[in-house]
Protein backbone atom coordinates (compact mmCIF):
# COMPACT_ATOMS: atom_id res chain seq x y z
CA UNK A 1 0.00 0.00 0.00
CA UNK A 2 1.18 3.58 -0.93
CA UNK A 3 -0.88 6.38 0.65
CA UNK A 4 -0.29 10.06 -0.74
CA UNK A 5 -1.49 12.10 2.32
CA UNK A 6 -4.22 14.49 0.53
CA UNK A 7 -4.43 17.16 3.87
CA UNK A 8 -1.80 19.44 2.38
CA UNK A 9 -4.80 20.92 -0.09
CA UNK A 10 -6.01 24.79 -0.25
CA UNK A 11 -9.48 23.54 -0.19
CA UNK A 12 -9.20 22.39 3.82
CA UNK A 13 -9.82 25.76 5.70
CA UNK A 14 -6.49 25.36 7.94
CA UNK A 15 -4.33 24.97 4.42
CA UNK A 16 -6.10 28.23 2.71
CA UNK A 17 -5.64 29.94 5.83
CA UNK A 18 -2.14 29.35 6.25
CA UNK A 19 -1.26 29.72 2.80
CA UNK A 20 -2.68 33.48 2.48
CA UNK A 21 -0.78 34.49 5.73
CA UNK A 22 2.57 32.30 4.37
CA UNK A 23 2.41 30.82 7.46
CA UNK A 24 4.62 27.74 7.06
CA UNK A 25 4.09 26.14 10.38
CA UNK A 26 0.77 25.38 9.48
CA UNK A 27 2.21 23.23 6.63
CA UNK A 28 4.84 21.89 7.80
CA UNK A 29 2.90 20.42 11.41
CA UNK A 30 0.81 18.83 8.66
CA UNK A 31 3.53 17.48 6.46
CA UNK A 32 4.48 15.38 9.98
CA UNK A 33 1.55 14.65 11.15
CA UNK A 34 0.65 12.96 7.59
CA UNK A 35 4.13 11.07 7.79
CA UNK A 36 4.18 10.07 11.31
CA UNK A 37 0.81 8.29 10.30
CA UNK A 38 2.53 6.02 7.23
CA UNK A 39 1.73 8.76 4.46
CA UNK A 40 4.42 7.47 1.93
CA UNK A 41 4.22 10.46 0.28
CA UNK A 42 2.69 14.15 0.29
CA UNK A 43 0.15 15.82 -1.92
CA UNK A 44 0.38 19.46 -2.25
CA UNK A 45 -2.53 21.33 -3.38
CA UNK A 46 -2.98 25.07 -3.54
CA UNK A 47 -6.69 24.15 -4.66
CA UNK A 48 -9.17 27.89 -4.30
CA UNK A 49 -6.55 29.55 -2.04
CA UNK A 50 -4.22 31.97 -4.17
CA UNK A 51 -5.25 33.31 -7.71
CA UNK A 52 -1.48 32.87 -8.49
CA UNK A 53 -1.00 29.23 -7.97
CA UNK A 54 2.50 28.85 -9.50
CA UNK A 55 4.13 30.85 -6.44
CA UNK A 56 1.65 29.20 -3.99
CA UNK A 57 2.66 25.84 -5.12
CA UNK A 58 6.64 26.79 -4.56
CA UNK A 59 6.52 28.37 -1.49
CA UNK A 60 4.22 25.50 -0.10
CA UNK A 61 7.13 22.88 -1.58
CA UNK A 62 10.12 24.65 -0.01
CA UNK A 63 8.04 24.95 3.21
CA UNK A 64 7.55 21.16 3.21
CA UNK A 65 11.18 20.55 2.00
CA UNK A 66 12.41 22.20 5.23
CA UNK A 67 10.77 19.23 7.15
CA UNK A 68 10.98 16.11 5.41
CA UNK A 69 12.36 14.80 1.83
CA UNK A 70 9.27 12.29 1.71
CA UNK A 71 8.01 12.34 -2.15
CA UNK A 72 6.14 14.94 -2.79
CA UNK A 73 2.76 14.85 -5.37
CA UNK A 74 2.53 17.99 -7.07
CA UNK A 75 -1.43 18.41 -7.17
CA UNK A 76 -2.40 21.13 -10.21
CA UNK A 77 -4.55 20.36 -13.76
CA UNK A 78 -2.14 22.84 -15.30
CA UNK A 79 0.70 22.46 -17.53
CA UNK A 80 1.52 25.61 -16.37
CA UNK A 81 2.17 24.75 -12.94
CA UNK A 82 3.45 21.38 -13.80
CA UNK A 83 6.04 22.84 -15.84
CA UNK A 84 7.29 25.63 -14.01
CA UNK A 85 7.36 23.85 -10.31
CA UNK A 86 8.53 19.96 -11.41
CA UNK A 87 12.20 21.22 -12.34
CA UNK A 88 12.40 23.51 -9.13
CA UNK A 89 11.22 19.97 -6.53
CA UNK A 90 14.52 18.49 -5.33
CA UNK A 91 13.97 15.19 -3.75
CA UNK A 92 11.42 12.64 -5.17
CA UNK A 93 8.00 13.93 -6.76
CA UNK A 94 5.62 12.66 -8.53
CA UNK A 95 2.99 15.05 -11.23
CA UNK A 96 -0.28 14.82 -10.18
CA UNK A 97 -1.87 14.55 -12.82
CA UNK A 98 -2.31 14.51 -16.65
CA UNK A 99 -5.29 13.18 -18.46
CA UNK A 100 -4.66 10.42 -21.34
CA UNK A 101 -4.54 12.80 -24.28
CA UNK A 102 -1.69 11.60 -26.83
CA UNK A 103 -0.34 14.97 -26.82
CA UNK A 104 -0.99 15.77 -23.45
CA UNK A 105 1.05 12.53 -22.23
CA UNK A 106 3.90 13.03 -24.67
CA UNK A 107 5.08 16.29 -22.68
CA UNK A 108 4.17 15.14 -19.33
CA UNK A 109 6.36 11.47 -19.87
CA UNK A 110 8.83 14.09 -21.24
CA UNK A 111 8.97 16.39 -18.26
CA UNK A 112 8.37 13.21 -15.72
CA UNK A 113 11.59 11.88 -17.61
CA UNK A 114 13.58 14.93 -17.51
CA UNK A 115 13.07 15.38 -13.83
CA UNK A 116 13.02 12.22 -12.65
CA UNK A 117 9.85 12.56 -11.92
CA UNK A 118 7.02 9.75 -11.07
CA UNK A 119 3.79 10.49 -12.81
CA UNK A 120 -0.19 10.12 -11.98
CA UNK A 121 -1.97 9.86 -15.17
CA UNK A 122 -6.01 9.99 -15.23
CA UNK A 123 -8.18 7.38 -17.54
CA UNK A 124 -9.74 10.72 -18.82
CA UNK A 125 -10.01 12.21 -22.58
CA UNK A 126 -10.61 14.89 -23.68
CA UNK A 127 -14.19 13.76 -23.81
CA UNK A 128 -14.20 13.43 -20.03
CA UNK A 129 -14.45 10.74 -17.74
CA UNK A 130 -15.54 7.30 -19.55
CA UNK A 131 -18.67 5.60 -18.21
CA UNK A 132 -17.38 2.27 -19.36
CA UNK A 133 -14.65 -0.40 -18.13
CA UNK A 134 -13.22 -0.95 -21.56
CA UNK A 135 -12.38 2.72 -22.07
CA UNK A 136 -10.75 3.01 -19.12
CA UNK A 137 -8.37 0.34 -19.57
CA UNK A 138 -7.31 1.63 -23.29
CA UNK A 139 -6.63 5.24 -21.84
CA UNK A 140 -4.30 3.36 -19.19
CA UNK A 141 -2.23 1.30 -21.68
CA UNK A 142 -2.32 4.13 -23.78
CA UNK A 143 0.09 6.22 -21.34
CA UNK A 144 1.74 2.66 -20.20
CA UNK A 145 2.80 2.45 -23.68
CA UNK A 146 4.04 6.26 -23.60
CA UNK A 147 5.35 5.91 -21.02
CA UNK A 148 7.56 2.71 -21.98
CA UNK A 149 8.24 4.23 -24.96
CA UNK A 150 9.72 7.34 -23.13
CA UNK A 151 11.92 4.91 -20.84
CA UNK A 152 9.77 5.04 -17.92
CA UNK A 153 9.80 2.33 -15.75
CA UNK A 154 6.20 1.02 -14.59
CA UNK A 155 6.91 1.87 -10.99
CA UNK A 156 7.31 4.98 -12.04
CA UNK A 157 3.67 5.31 -13.79
CA UNK A 158 0.72 5.59 -11.68
CA UNK A 159 -2.50 5.13 -13.43
CA UNK A 160 -5.84 6.48 -12.04
CA UNK A 161 -8.62 4.95 -13.25
CA UNK A 162 -11.53 7.93 -11.96
CA UNK A 163 -13.90 7.11 -9.02
CA UNK A 164 -16.90 9.12 -9.85
CA UNK A 165 -19.69 9.53 -6.05
CA UNK A 166 -21.16 6.42 -5.93
CA UNK A 167 -24.65 8.72 -4.74
CA UNK A 168 -24.91 9.67 -8.95
CA UNK A 169 -22.99 6.61 -10.69
CA UNK A 170 -23.95 3.73 -8.56
CA UNK A 171 -21.93 1.17 -11.17
CA UNK A 172 -18.84 3.30 -10.46
CA UNK A 173 -17.45 1.05 -7.90
CA UNK A 174 -17.61 -1.82 -9.83
CA UNK A 175 -16.42 -0.84 -13.61
CA UNK A 176 -13.41 1.05 -11.48
CA UNK A 177 -12.93 -2.28 -9.98
CA UNK A 178 -12.84 -4.41 -13.05
CA UNK A 179 -11.11 -1.67 -14.90
CA UNK A 180 -8.34 -2.56 -12.09
CA UNK A 181 -8.25 -5.93 -12.20
CA UNK A 182 -7.56 -5.91 -16.30
CA UNK A 183 -4.97 -2.66 -15.60
CA UNK A 184 -3.33 -5.09 -13.76
CA UNK A 185 -2.27 -7.04 -16.59
CA UNK A 186 -1.08 -5.20 -19.35
CA UNK A 187 2.72 -5.13 -17.91
CA UNK A 188 4.52 -7.42 -15.75
CA UNK A 189 5.24 -5.48 -13.20
CA UNK A 190 2.26 -3.47 -13.96
CA UNK A 191 2.10 0.36 -13.38
CA UNK A 192 0.75 1.62 -9.79
CA UNK A 193 -2.95 1.72 -9.78
CA UNK A 194 -4.16 4.80 -7.87
CA UNK A 195 -7.31 6.44 -6.65
CA UNK A 196 -8.31 9.65 -5.37
CA UNK A 197 -10.36 7.64 -2.79
CA UNK A 198 -12.26 10.58 -1.04
CA UNK A 199 -14.22 10.87 -4.56
CA UNK A 200 -16.68 7.60 -3.93
CA UNK A 201 -18.07 9.39 -1.31
CA UNK A 202 -18.49 12.79 -2.75
CA UNK A 203 -21.99 14.48 -1.36
CA UNK A 204 -22.18 11.09 0.83
CA UNK A 205 -23.05 10.72 4.50
CA UNK A 206 -20.80 8.37 6.15
CA UNK A 207 -17.87 9.08 4.54
CA UNK A 208 -15.20 7.77 6.22
CA UNK A 209 -17.12 4.22 6.33
CA UNK A 210 -17.93 4.47 2.34
CA UNK A 211 -13.89 5.70 1.88
CA UNK A 212 -13.08 2.96 3.83
CA UNK A 213 -14.77 -0.11 2.36
CA UNK A 214 -14.06 0.84 -0.70
CA UNK A 215 -10.39 1.37 -0.52
CA UNK A 216 -10.71 -2.57 0.99
CA UNK A 217 -12.30 -3.77 -2.72
CA UNK A 218 -10.19 -1.55 -4.68
CA UNK A 219 -6.91 -2.86 -3.39
CA UNK A 220 -8.47 -6.25 -3.33
CA UNK A 221 -8.73 -5.80 -7.20
CA UNK A 222 -5.42 -4.46 -7.75
CA UNK A 223 -5.41 -0.63 -6.16
CA UNK A 224 -1.87 -0.67 -4.89
CA UNK A 225 -1.71 3.35 -3.94
CA UNK A 226 -4.21 6.02 -3.07
CA UNK A 227 -4.54 9.37 -2.15
CA UNK A 228 -6.40 10.14 1.13
CA UNK A 229 -6.08 10.30 5.04
CA UNK A 230 -3.56 8.84 6.50
CA UNK A 231 -4.28 10.25 10.14
CA UNK A 232 -7.76 8.31 9.77
CA UNK A 233 -6.67 5.27 11.68
CA UNK A 234 -9.45 2.86 10.83
CA UNK A 235 -8.94 3.57 7.43
CA UNK A 236 -5.18 2.87 8.03
CA UNK A 237 -6.15 -0.39 9.72
CA UNK A 238 -8.41 -1.70 7.27
CA UNK A 239 -5.62 -1.40 4.38
CA UNK A 240 -2.72 -2.78 6.36
CA UNK A 241 -4.98 -6.51 7.20
CA UNK A 242 -6.47 -6.14 3.58
CA UNK A 243 -2.52 -5.96 2.46
CA UNK A 244 -2.05 -9.12 5.07
CA UNK A 245 -4.96 -10.88 3.78
CA UNK A 246 -4.05 -10.57 -0.16
CA UNK A 247 -0.54 -12.36 0.80
CA UNK A 248 1.49 -8.92 0.11
CA UNK A 249 2.40 -9.50 4.02
CA UNK A 250 2.39 -12.31 6.42
CA UNK A 251 0.24 -12.30 9.61
CA UNK A 252 2.14 -12.12 12.71
CA UNK A 253 0.50 -10.82 15.89
CA UNK A 254 1.44 -7.21 15.82
CA UNK A 255 0.85 -7.00 12.11
CA UNK A 256 -0.68 -3.47 12.65
CA UNK A 257 2.44 -2.16 14.61
CA UNK A 258 5.07 -4.29 12.48
CA UNK A 259 3.81 -2.25 9.28
CA UNK A 260 3.98 1.22 10.93
CA UNK A 261 7.47 0.10 12.27
CA UNK A 262 8.67 -0.74 8.62
CA UNK A 263 6.90 2.81 6.91
CA UNK A 264 8.70 4.68 9.50
CA UNK A 265 12.00 2.70 9.01
CA UNK A 266 12.08 2.94 5.56
CA UNK A 267 11.38 6.78 5.30
CA UNK A 268 14.54 7.67 7.78
CA UNK B 1 -26.03 -10.27 1.84
CA UNK B 2 -27.53 -13.38 3.70
CA UNK B 3 -26.29 -13.80 7.61
CA UNK B 4 -26.84 -16.77 9.56
CA UNK B 5 -25.89 -15.99 12.87
CA UNK B 6 -23.26 -17.90 14.98
CA UNK B 7 -24.44 -17.07 18.59
CA UNK B 8 -26.45 -20.34 19.33
CA UNK B 9 -23.97 -22.67 19.35
CA UNK B 10 -22.11 -24.86 22.63
CA UNK B 11 -18.67 -23.87 22.19
CA UNK B 12 -19.83 -20.27 23.47
CA UNK B 13 -20.09 -20.93 27.61
CA UNK B 14 -23.28 -19.11 27.69
CA UNK B 15 -25.31 -21.60 25.70
CA UNK B 16 -23.35 -24.62 26.51
CA UNK B 17 -24.39 -23.45 30.32
CA UNK B 18 -27.54 -22.72 28.66
CA UNK B 19 -28.15 -26.41 27.42
CA UNK B 20 -26.74 -28.32 30.56
CA UNK B 21 -29.04 -26.57 32.79
CA UNK B 22 -32.08 -27.01 29.71
CA UNK B 23 -32.21 -22.77 30.59
CA UNK B 24 -34.22 -22.12 27.51
CA UNK B 25 -34.20 -18.73 27.88
CA UNK B 26 -30.82 -17.81 27.05
CA UNK B 27 -30.94 -19.67 23.81
CA UNK B 28 -34.38 -17.33 22.84
CA UNK B 29 -32.85 -14.33 23.86
CA UNK B 30 -29.57 -15.14 21.66
CA UNK B 31 -32.20 -15.89 19.16
CA UNK B 32 -34.03 -12.68 19.50
CA UNK B 33 -31.06 -10.75 19.61
CA UNK B 34 -29.16 -12.01 16.28
CA UNK B 35 -32.91 -11.41 14.77
CA UNK B 36 -32.75 -8.15 15.64
CA UNK B 37 -29.65 -7.23 14.78
CA UNK B 38 -30.38 -8.34 11.28
CA UNK B 39 -29.37 -11.98 11.15
CA UNK B 40 -31.47 -13.42 8.11
CA UNK B 41 -30.90 -17.16 9.59
CA UNK B 42 -29.95 -18.50 13.06
CA UNK B 43 -27.07 -21.48 13.25
CA UNK B 44 -28.30 -23.73 15.87
CA UNK B 45 -24.76 -25.59 17.41
CA UNK B 46 -24.45 -28.42 19.98
CA UNK B 47 -20.83 -28.12 19.90
CA UNK B 48 -19.42 -29.86 22.86
CA UNK B 49 -21.95 -29.05 25.44
CA UNK B 50 -23.88 -32.66 25.25
CA UNK B 51 -22.78 -36.22 24.84
CA UNK B 52 -26.66 -36.81 23.71
CA UNK B 53 -26.07 -34.22 20.48
CA UNK B 54 -29.55 -35.22 18.76
CA UNK B 55 -31.54 -34.67 22.04
CA UNK B 56 -30.37 -31.78 22.76
CA UNK B 57 -30.18 -30.30 19.09
CA UNK B 58 -34.26 -30.80 19.31
CA UNK B 59 -34.17 -29.15 22.20
CA UNK B 60 -32.75 -26.06 21.02
CA UNK B 61 -34.68 -26.43 17.83
CA UNK B 62 -37.65 -26.59 19.56
CA UNK B 63 -36.76 -23.71 21.92
CA UNK B 64 -36.19 -20.93 19.20
CA UNK B 65 -39.21 -22.56 17.17
CA UNK B 66 -41.25 -20.84 20.42
CA UNK B 67 -40.10 -17.46 19.60
CA UNK B 68 -39.29 -17.18 16.20
CA UNK B 69 -40.25 -18.58 12.22
CA UNK B 70 -36.69 -17.61 11.27
CA UNK B 71 -34.68 -20.16 8.90
CA UNK B 72 -32.58 -22.54 11.11
CA UNK B 73 -29.07 -23.84 10.36
CA UNK B 74 -28.52 -27.19 11.69
CA UNK B 75 -24.89 -27.38 12.26
CA UNK B 76 -24.12 -30.41 12.72
CA UNK B 77 -21.02 -32.89 10.66
CA UNK B 78 -23.22 -35.82 11.61
CA UNK B 79 -25.56 -37.72 9.10
CA UNK B 80 -27.04 -39.35 12.14
CA UNK B 81 -27.78 -35.92 13.72
CA UNK B 82 -28.90 -34.54 10.62
CA UNK B 83 -31.03 -37.21 9.24
CA UNK B 84 -32.82 -37.18 12.66
CA UNK B 85 -33.53 -33.83 13.08
CA UNK B 86 -34.10 -31.99 9.65
CA UNK B 87 -37.55 -34.03 9.25
CA UNK B 88 -38.79 -32.47 12.63
CA UNK B 89 -37.34 -28.53 12.37
CA UNK B 90 -40.72 -26.87 10.89
CA UNK B 91 -40.18 -23.54 9.04
CA UNK B 92 -37.23 -22.92 6.72
CA UNK B 93 -34.11 -24.70 7.59
CA UNK B 94 -30.86 -25.30 6.16
CA UNK B 95 -28.47 -28.48 6.24
CA UNK B 96 -25.34 -27.17 7.68
CA UNK B 97 -23.67 -29.11 6.41
CA UNK B 98 -22.19 -32.12 4.33
CA UNK B 99 -19.10 -32.55 2.07
CA UNK B 100 -18.81 -32.90 -1.57
CA UNK B 101 -18.04 -36.55 -2.15
CA UNK B 102 -19.98 -37.81 -4.24
CA UNK B 103 -22.07 -40.60 -1.75
CA UNK B 104 -22.56 -37.72 0.77
CA UNK B 105 -24.16 -35.56 -1.85
CA UNK B 106 -26.50 -37.92 -2.49
CA UNK B 107 -27.89 -38.72 0.81
CA UNK B 108 -27.98 -35.17 1.74
CA UNK B 109 -29.27 -33.58 -1.08
CA UNK B 110 -31.91 -36.08 -1.26
CA UNK B 111 -32.93 -35.49 2.98
CA UNK B 112 -32.94 -31.90 1.63
CA UNK B 113 -35.31 -32.06 -1.10
CA UNK B 114 -37.61 -34.52 0.39
CA UNK B 115 -37.96 -31.77 3.47
CA UNK B 116 -38.09 -28.98 1.50
CA UNK B 117 -34.64 -27.84 3.43
CA UNK B 118 -31.52 -25.51 1.92
CA UNK B 119 -27.90 -27.28 2.15
CA UNK B 120 -24.78 -26.04 2.79
CA UNK B 121 -22.15 -28.41 0.41
CA UNK B 122 -18.31 -28.02 1.65
CA UNK B 123 -15.62 -27.91 -0.57
CA UNK B 124 -13.97 -31.01 1.05
CA UNK B 125 -13.73 -34.32 0.19
CA UNK B 126 -12.67 -37.46 1.60
CA UNK B 127 -9.04 -35.91 1.51
CA UNK B 128 -9.83 -33.33 3.26
CA UNK B 129 -10.02 -29.03 2.47
CA UNK B 130 -7.57 -28.66 -1.18
CA UNK B 131 -5.56 -26.53 -1.62
CA UNK B 132 -5.72 -25.04 -4.85
CA UNK B 133 -8.73 -23.21 -6.20
CA UNK B 134 -9.74 -25.59 -8.85
CA UNK B 135 -9.98 -28.97 -6.62
CA UNK B 136 -12.30 -26.36 -4.73
CA UNK B 137 -14.60 -24.96 -7.70
CA UNK B 138 -14.79 -28.61 -9.37
CA UNK B 139 -15.99 -29.91 -5.50
CA UNK B 140 -18.57 -26.93 -5.85
CA UNK B 141 -19.27 -27.56 -9.39
CA UNK B 142 -19.93 -31.35 -8.33
CA UNK B 143 -22.19 -30.68 -5.98
CA UNK B 144 -24.11 -27.71 -8.04
CA UNK B 145 -24.67 -30.80 -10.03
CA UNK B 146 -25.72 -32.91 -7.80
CA UNK B 147 -28.55 -30.59 -6.58
CA UNK B 148 -29.81 -29.80 -10.11
CA UNK B 149 -29.94 -33.59 -10.89
CA UNK B 150 -32.51 -33.72 -7.70
CA UNK B 151 -34.63 -30.75 -8.48
CA UNK B 152 -33.08 -28.93 -6.10
CA UNK B 153 -32.88 -24.59 -7.53
CA UNK B 154 -29.72 -22.63 -6.63
CA UNK B 155 -31.18 -20.55 -4.29
CA UNK B 156 -31.18 -23.74 -2.00
CA UNK B 157 -27.38 -23.99 -2.21
CA UNK B 158 -25.15 -23.03 -0.34
CA UNK B 159 -21.69 -23.23 -1.10
CA UNK B 160 -18.54 -22.85 0.73
CA UNK B 161 -15.14 -22.87 -0.18
CA UNK B 162 -13.56 -23.06 3.31
CA UNK B 163 -11.63 -20.59 4.59
CA UNK B 164 -8.57 -21.36 6.68
CA UNK B 165 -7.11 -19.44 9.16
CA UNK B 166 -4.48 -16.70 7.90
CA UNK B 167 -2.03 -17.27 10.52
CA UNK B 168 -1.28 -21.42 9.40
CA UNK B 169 -2.27 -20.30 5.34
CA UNK B 170 -1.18 -17.09 4.22
CA UNK B 171 -2.54 -17.62 0.38
CA UNK B 172 -6.05 -18.81 1.95
CA UNK B 173 -8.11 -15.72 1.85
CA UNK B 174 -6.64 -15.20 -2.00
CA UNK B 175 -7.53 -18.54 -2.97
CA UNK B 176 -11.34 -18.98 -1.52
CA UNK B 177 -11.70 -15.45 -3.49
CA UNK B 178 -10.71 -16.89 -6.65
CA UNK B 179 -12.90 -20.07 -6.28
CA UNK B 180 -15.82 -17.69 -5.23
CA UNK B 181 -15.48 -15.56 -8.83
CA UNK B 182 -15.55 -19.14 -10.19
CA UNK B 183 -17.82 -20.52 -8.70
CA UNK B 184 -20.53 -18.01 -9.47
CA UNK B 185 -19.91 -18.42 -12.87
CA UNK B 186 -20.99 -22.51 -12.95
CA UNK B 187 -24.90 -21.56 -13.21
CA UNK B 188 -27.30 -18.72 -13.73
CA UNK B 189 -28.35 -17.47 -11.42
CA UNK B 190 -25.10 -19.20 -9.28
CA UNK B 191 -26.23 -20.99 -5.73
CA UNK B 192 -25.36 -18.80 -2.72
CA UNK B 193 -21.79 -18.61 -1.72
CA UNK B 194 -21.12 -18.70 1.88
CA UNK B 195 -18.22 -18.88 4.50
CA UNK B 196 -17.92 -19.54 7.96
CA UNK B 197 -16.36 -15.98 8.27
CA UNK B 198 -14.33 -16.33 12.00
CA UNK B 199 -12.50 -18.95 10.65
CA UNK B 200 -10.18 -17.15 8.71
CA UNK B 201 -8.75 -15.34 11.89
CA UNK B 202 -8.73 -18.15 14.00
CA UNK B 203 -5.74 -17.96 16.52
CA UNK B 204 -5.22 -14.49 15.31
CA UNK B 205 -5.29 -11.21 17.50
CA UNK B 206 -6.90 -8.52 15.83
CA UNK B 207 -10.09 -11.15 15.24
CA UNK B 208 -13.11 -8.63 14.42
CA UNK B 209 -11.21 -6.73 12.35
CA UNK B 210 -9.58 -9.52 10.02
CA UNK B 211 -13.00 -11.13 10.02
CA UNK B 212 -14.68 -7.44 9.21
CA UNK B 213 -11.69 -6.56 6.05
CA UNK B 214 -12.22 -10.60 5.09
CA UNK B 215 -15.95 -10.08 4.80
CA UNK B 216 -15.34 -6.83 2.74
CA UNK B 217 -12.87 -8.89 0.17
CA UNK B 218 -15.16 -11.98 -0.05
CA UNK B 219 -18.53 -10.06 -0.52
CA UNK B 220 -16.55 -8.15 -3.08
CA UNK B 221 -15.44 -11.94 -4.90
CA UNK B 222 -18.87 -12.98 -4.98
CA UNK B 223 -19.76 -14.28 -1.31
CA UNK B 224 -23.97 -13.25 -0.57
CA UNK B 225 -24.07 -14.71 2.49
CA UNK B 226 -21.54 -15.76 5.43
CA UNK B 227 -22.02 -17.43 9.08
CA UNK B 228 -20.95 -14.78 11.69
CA UNK B 229 -22.16 -12.34 14.29
CA UNK B 230 -24.52 -9.77 13.29
CA UNK B 231 -24.13 -8.24 16.76
CA UNK B 232 -20.71 -7.23 15.53
CA UNK B 233 -22.32 -3.68 14.26
CA UNK B 234 -18.94 -2.69 12.40
CA UNK B 235 -19.14 -6.11 10.65
CA UNK B 236 -22.63 -5.47 9.48
CA UNK B 237 -21.83 -1.89 8.80
CA UNK B 238 -19.18 -3.11 6.79
CA UNK B 239 -21.56 -5.73 4.93
CA UNK B 240 -24.09 -3.40 4.18
CA UNK B 241 -21.59 -0.86 2.96
CA UNK B 242 -20.10 -3.04 0.55
CA UNK B 243 -23.56 -4.42 -1.22
CA UNK B 244 -24.27 -0.71 -1.91
CA UNK B 245 -21.00 -0.23 -3.40
CA UNK B 246 -21.39 -3.63 -5.57
CA UNK B 247 -24.38 -2.12 -6.87
CA UNK B 248 -26.90 -4.26 -4.83
CA UNK B 249 -28.59 -1.95 -3.34
CA UNK B 250 -28.62 2.07 -4.11
CA UNK B 251 -27.38 4.65 -2.25
CA UNK B 252 -29.43 6.78 0.01
CA UNK B 253 -28.07 9.09 3.11
CA UNK B 254 -29.74 6.62 4.98
CA UNK B 255 -28.77 3.38 3.53
CA UNK B 256 -27.50 2.05 6.54
CA UNK B 257 -30.85 2.32 8.46
CA UNK B 258 -32.80 1.28 5.03
CA UNK B 259 -31.15 -1.82 4.84
CA UNK B 260 -32.08 -3.11 8.24
CA UNK B 261 -35.82 -1.78 8.09
CA UNK B 262 -35.74 -3.84 5.15
CA UNK B 263 -34.62 -6.79 6.44
CA UNK B 264 -36.66 -6.34 10.02
CA UNK B 265 -39.90 -5.65 7.91
CA UNK B 266 -39.12 -8.98 5.65
CA UNK B 267 -38.89 -10.99 8.44
CA UNK B 268 -42.14 -10.56 10.13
Amino acid sequence: MYVIGERINGMFKDVRAAIQAKDKKVIQDLALKQLAACANALDINVGPASDKPIDAMLWMVEAVREVTNAPLAIDSPKWEVQSAIIPKVTGPKIINSCKSDESELDRYVDLAVKNNASLIALCIDEKGVPSDVEKRVELGAMAAGKAMEAGMTMDRLFIDPIIVPVNVAPLSPTVVMEAMRQLQMISNPPPHLVLGLSNVSQGCKQRHLVNRIYAVMAMSAGMDAFIGDPTDTDLMDAGITTDMLTGKSIYCDSFLDAYRMTVRAAAK
